[in-house]
């Protein structure tokens, strides 16, 4: 095993996964990814995959936009991973409601369909009527629903295994079960040391979700990323139930292939503790069974938890490390890591080659915290 | 592997074990146990394990004298089966509660209580405050509780596992996945078609609980036997939220060993099939955090399923089969299969060396409804 | 539920479910496939998933040119699936290997591949250079191997999905958990007994597997299926050691999406029982290190069984009853049940609609074994 | 959630929940564990729980002093933790053989017999067919074995839910999913800072197995531990294919209730690659069907790994942190953490209390490399 690459990606996620693919692709550089445990073992697997470009975010700003570049990536991304790795991410673009369970909440998405709309994106709002003979089985008892055609899905385990088995086939190295402790800085580029020993990169990208504030602070920088715990869990239908995916107030269900169906997603912050609980699972059940009465009838199959890694503004890391011109930070995607993704792994590329301005980045910039601690 | 047998047993659950366990015990018999999957791999493994002699019995009759011997049966078989087989059935005495909810629950199971005691068995009627004082995280909105101090509990797949390994210590064969598909009546004792050949018995025993009715109708005898298809779910505590079972009208709770909690069970009539459904788990979360709120930290485990032997009046068949004097039947227990497997294997070990009279188990006669089939 | 149907089809697995979708792919027929587990739980999801119509099948006949034109329907079965179902089977036609170890074996694979040739299939003797260029990770030490680039392989399990809800979403019902036991000759069709009531089909079609012959008999026809278990095993690889599947006289290699290697096959004939013995993992993985050396750093994901229904001549048994005109059989497709599919979905529906000649399948008569029987 | 105990202990393994037990069963103090992960989940639960207190240790010394004296506490401690903790350690003290395969080996177990002997422990040579008589399934071609009767075995992860529920049951406080990363010198005790919060304790406890060299660094205290992978698998059985423990050269195999049988373990330096190879499954399986043919016909059931610590001269730390006075280590146990487990339990207790003297462990002190280190 070679000790020193160009590029060294700390995390293999669904995002660190996706820029050792776009540096393969596009770059001459040879890329080692390291992963504390297998590829794709935390959010990226427990996340439900949907590319909720406007479901997701309600605001003009510079996410509204990523998220719309991201979300037209996933057509020819879907084609070319398929290609190079033989691995299916499962992208559908049956697109996406959103339901009201009563006129106030009807309103509301009736002011987001105008929204959208103002921004040049499709937003339709549907009664109950439309709404049904779309989805038939969806609950007679709604009060309409704001139906986002753009927005698809993915199987997002799926997702990371093949954009890293593609950096794999193009030549990148993976890592699993080897955890990164500590950096030395050395002439020779950083080193990164780690359970299997040091290795050094050129240059460093750190993507390592809601664990990459604890190493943003062995590099000296105050980069804030929380965990909010995620619980969901997923049932098993003969015949599915939903053909697009459905949010409501209390959950989600995104339909996946074969009849099964994920429901999620609890939001707990602050908390690494793993477990589903009880009172998770009773609330999403409940949650979804308004939405869709016939869910009671589906086959139970399991639950699991993940963490998002959440910012103090909701906005992900992506840039340079303020006093290491070769660190890189992307991290903090929160509920959108999936569908950021593509993007990130462009935006990171172009960034470790010199071919986009860092200050294209700013809103996303590492250090944007750390006056206010100074302050604080 | 040999073709003839003193004593042939078709089914492996835990009555099947038991018979083998106390015919091996008991009789220089040789014994063959034919199970069609993996030992206790049905209603045995699936049952909470409770041993409700007086929780799950109200009114005097055959069957509350045969659980209370039952029950009496297992501190010495628990110590045996320890010994001989070295697996522990982690019998636990610690008494039974069954919960109100309201006042009329209450007065009702005052009323029971008044019942055991006049059948000689304790039973004692707890206010609310007394029942948090054993069961400090029982709701302080329930109305009270009836508690049955010698109503305790086992783990049964660890008993079933128990009373097999028993009886191959002590000699007993035991085939898995094997299927008995039919009979033949030979001079040699009756020979069971299956799945590995043809196997002769001088005498059989039919124990395989919900299809020992298809089994019996192979013999010429109408015994039916329904499915009652029972849906549990576990969960995971740190500190064991409760000491004792606990009934409630909407499910129970019986704590197992390491802060394990099993909550049952659904009751679903006439079905097969074997899928945990969303409502089913939807509603025991919502009917055990009712009885005790607690229960909405636990962490999740899992989910299954198992079908509940039912008979048209409730009683279990026990004797011998009316045309063929070396057919005996034990099947048909129901909700308390654990609980009365040790007085089965020791009755139909009774029955089976002439040690039993026949007409002692008359409420139990296996043709008891064939009568009424004609007139039907 | 409806208890009337055009055809009833007794068996959901990969057979069943194909024969399901031609049938609402290309009649009017409503269709019920009746299925005692989960739809393709036995032999359908056990398939390592090659398509070896050159592979498997060594001498001229009708099985030889079966397979051919069933691996032809691939490539367009796979489109129209995933379009229809969404489900993707994930088929791949990167060739097959078969390994010499030693020029004994050497000289039989060129006499094999002389044959395909004269067959009109291409196949083609590669000395141990050229497959180790194709097949880096291929032991050095081998004496070669026949490459038939035509036989590709597919995802088992999904395959047999990918039917099943093709076949859903064109309106066929499927009923799991739900055993047929018995049939009932009545003048509206035939009636199919099972645990969840009796159903009348104008038609039946009997396609479950190695417990065909058993229905069989229950319809007064000898037609003998015989189990042959095979074990299998899987394992991960970070990067995939193997591109084409490979075949040789120990195990079989294929390679699965996502680094994912499955290991096959033991053969253990006439038994049922399910358990995967350490004998079969032990000597799977000691055959495929001696193959693709790099295995063993392969990391162990898990182990099954599965049983192939064998006919005693090896052929299927497709056609007609002999007594009841309106019963079809569809199984005995033994190692080639995946490979044989489509053509059995196809040819099975035009048998039904009549618009195929029954002499046409005259090879894979169901009564061709009764006069054998009746002499034996 | 308090703030501040009396004693915290990091890891939640075998060692740290018996320290808890002990710290609550014979003192006053409040005791906090933390785990970053689940009780019990990582060396202390992937241990076969062998207590070979002669078996794995040839030398005399202060382990082997050490290691008779803790597995004389087993007897008492199995019935005192099923008491307060509901839980069966499950321990068996049917003695373990050591196998010869030749000769060479068997003259080397003759030597070691005479070495226990002299060292007042029961050892017997006992010729194959001795062994068979004992062990009828043992290979009649092994040279004989070495039989140990008092070293006996326990389920392992049972026995740590055992320490750790009856801490619970006695008053501990246990944190899962709660990682310690970091430490504050405080007035207040010692800061433990984890991934909830900062907890205070006046005594700290390291004791997380193959991670506590990392947290010793953190307090500025060079003590080295290494981890050594261990890869184990098991088998099912329907009847028991040995009753002691058997340890060969290649492997060992300890039977569990029931019928199951692990048999262990790989030993690979040096790397926290969790992953089992398929080279370690082959290598097992057949050193372990050497030893007892009948292994074969076992039923697979599923492999794991586990990190044990080890330490450069092979001792346990236990004892004070040279520059701390109230942080204690209890760490390193190598391969014998279970059989340990009491003896560490007992002597952490009395050292925290003060009732034993420090020297009495000079051997263990966790300090005894660093002045290597200043030299190295």
């Amino acid at each position: 095993m070679r000790k020193h690459y160009d590029v060294i990606i700390v995390g293999g996620g669904v995002i660190g996964s996706s820029i050792a693919y776009f540096l393969r692709r596009h770059t001459p550089y040879n890329v080692l990814v390291l992963e504390r445990n297998k590829i794709g073992s935390e959010a990226s697997s427990a996340a439900a995959g949907m590319l909720g470009a406007q479901a997701e975010i309600h605001e003009a700003g510079p996410l509204y936009e990523m998220a719309r570049q991201s979300r037209q990536l996933f057509p020819e991304l879907s084609y070319e991973l398929k290609e190079i790795s033989g691995v299916d991410m499962e992208w559908v673009d049956k697109g996406l409601f959103k339901t009201a369970k009563d006129s106030c909440e009807a309103e509301r998405l009736q002011d987001l369909a105008a929204f959208h709309r103002a921004n040049g994106q499709p937003a339709e709002w549907m009664d109950v009527d439309e709404l049904c003979k779309k989805e038939p089985n969806a609950s007679a008892e709604l009060a309409g629903a704001l139906f986002l055609p753009k927005d698809g899905q993915v199987n997002a385990p799926k997702l990371t295994q093949a954009y890293a088995q593609a950096a794999v086939k193009l030549g990148a190295d993976f890592m699993e079960y080897t955890e990164a402790v500590g950096f030395e800085f050395a002439q020779l580029g950083t080193g990164v040391q780690t359970s299997a020993g040091t290795f050094y990169g050129e240059k460093l990208v750190l993507a390592s979700g809601v664990w990459t504030g604890r190493l943003a602070a062995q590099t000296g920088l105050h980069m804030p990323v929380f965990p909010v715990k995620g619980e969901c869990l997923s049932l098993n239908f003969m015949e599915p139930v939903i053909t697009s995916s459905i949010i409501s107030k209390d959950c989600y269900l995104v339909p996946k292939q074969g009849g099964r169906l994920v429901i999620g997603a609890t939001m707990r912050t602050g908390t690494y503790d793993r477990k589903v609980t009880a009172e998770a699972v009773g609330q999403l059940l409940e949650g979804a069974i308004k939405v869709v009465p016939g869910i009671r009838n589906g086959e139970w199959e399991k639950a699991w938890s993940g963490f998002r890694p959440q910012t103090p503004d909701g906005l992900p890391y992506m840039g340079k490390h303020p006093n290491h011109s070769n660190i890189y930070f992307a991290a903090g995607h929160f509920r959108n890591g999936i569908l950021l993704s593509p993007i990130t792994g462009q935006w990171i590329t172009e960034l470790v080659c010199g071919r986009k301005e860092e200050q294209s980045l700013n809103e996303f910039a590492p250090e944007r915290f750390v006056l206010e601690q100074m302050k604080g």
